[in-house]
């Protein structure tokens, strides 16, 4: 079987290890840190546990004990280091060196783009971002966004090879700031918070409007088929009925401002506190695995085509 | 037990009558239509099948003859006519004139906001807006949106008698056009609608990544509730590390304009016609019931205070 390489041990790398390892690869991890590799073996087993999945699929996985031994024979890289541009710039342009040529890279940034840390490299052509979210074992998407650089070929590869992994890759075909989750993300959250500031729904009563209602469908089968289910002659129909609302309610939208200090005290007052957060993360990773599960076994009988 | 009434036996009108006799509740029914009234037997009995909800709950559903005999004795009505400002008004005028002076009357509508068909009638203080998402016996949410004149008593009473009859009310403190969920739905679908039109990402890869990703954390937790768990800090330490990136991801996210032809023309080609519109409605039914039981049965075990 194909051998991939997972540098960095953290959460991310922790969770790609996993979903690797129980697609059938070897996985070879590596982390700067000695105690987060010496720790690796358990951590790994921890993921595997509160995910529900088998931890024979760890077998399969080798801590090395540099990050060139990690590199070595893999086809695919999988880096998770911090997000910090000079870090990662020379990150990549170590992977780069000690890799085989045929080998693509992939990085988990979320803030940082391809082209920002892999210009002027040599394997400039085989470097992009695999964004997942967090954690990637029990949420499958992954963003694949290439720098100008990249080189089709090694699109393919990735998007092959998530697919082959069990992950659901989105393909994007140049890079944007943010991608596409982020994006989608920033405005949802932009108007949210500029309504709880103005005082017209609580932080609780905005959680449950999409707890309990819109986010269901978006989970089930996306924003798009959504609206071509919600107008007889489907979203052509959709768009004619209820655009000129739509756009109507994006006109007085809320911008960039609505990230502001007074919110972020009202959303103080009403979530968890901070000390509450690593057990309600457990706590959701289960219930992510859970959904997960529960998605798969029930499929959509008609697919998109 | 309390007698409500449903006004419409569309589809909304049946979902709305499978809530509140589920949960106890005699309905009284009408609609207009005599055929509709005729067929409303079989027609709510799918709705249950559909549902998986028990179809004896269907004993407490009495079909009216006049809109007069169903609004009898009731302490609720749930108004589902069409979104006409004349209709609407007109129908509103009637309700208030025929029905007890203490029941609460709660329309479904979703375009028009209550002072546009309240204003001036002398029961307006009782009348709101009761906006569910379609169906609403699969989907839980409803947004109780007041008029100007809506008092906080007959606000007091949907909310109670919402979380009665089973489902999730988000209780809005003024009239704002579009509600709180489609005006989050509305800057979603704009942002989605550039990245497609400008071939940033097709719309697969769109609805992929809500679907596989963002949706799942927002179905468990609602999105403040997964902010807060995405710093170690929880909601502050987020805003301070990511509130200025998240600003600047909405300082070029798309406006209204997104909502054009030549991206409904994209949305055509690559979405399931509207010939398979009924087959995909009844399967996504079917899937969001046993979602809506999945997530019940999966509880976060702690809630937000």
């Amino acid at each position: 079987m194909a051998e991939i390489a997972v540098i960095g041990a953290g959460l991310i790398g922790r969770a790609w290890t996993v979903v690797f390892a129980r697609a059938g690869y070897i996985v070879r991890l590596w982390d700067p840190d000695e105690d987060v590799r010496k720790a690796a073996p358990q951590t790994l087993l921890d993921a595997c546990i509160l995910s529900g999945d088998d931890a024979s699929a760890l077998d399969r996985v080798h801590v090395c004990d540099t990050m060139e031994n990690a590199l070595r024979g893999v086809e695919w890289v999988q880096e998770n280091g911090p997000e910090r541009l000079e870090l990662k710039r020379a990150l990549h342009a170590e992977i780069d060196r000690v890799t085989a040529p045929e080998a693509v890279i992939g990085s988990s940034s979320s803030a940082l783009v391809a082209s920002s840390f892999a210009e002027g490299l040599p394997g400039r052509g085989r470097i992009l971002v695999a964004h997942p979210v967090n954690p990637p074992h029990v949420i499958p998407v992954v963003e694949l966004c290439p720098s100008p650089d990249t080189t089709t070929e090694a699109m393919d590869r990735a998007e092959a090879l998530m697919r082959a992994a069990g992950q659901v890759p989105v393909r994007m075909s140049q890079e944007v700031d943010g991608f596409i989750l982020n994006r989608l993300q920033a405005v949802l959250l932009a108007e949210a918070l500029s309504l709880i500031a103005r005082g017209i729904v609580t932080p609780q009563g905005l959680d449950d409007t999409v707890a309990h209602g819109l986010g269901r469908r978006w989970t089930l089968m996306g924003p798009l088929a959504t609206i071509n289910l919600n107008a007889p002659g489907g979203v052509t129909d959709y768009l004619d009925r209820y655009g000129p609302t739509m756009a109507r309610l994006t006109a007085d939208s809320a911008g960039g401002g609505a990230f502001a200090p007074e919110v972020a005290r009202i959303l103080a007052d009403a979530l968890p506190s901070p000390d509450q957060v690593p057990a309600l993360s457990r706590d959701r990773d289960r219930r992510l695995a859970a959904l997960s599960r529960h998605l798969t076994e029930t499929q959509f009988s008609q697919q998109e085509p």
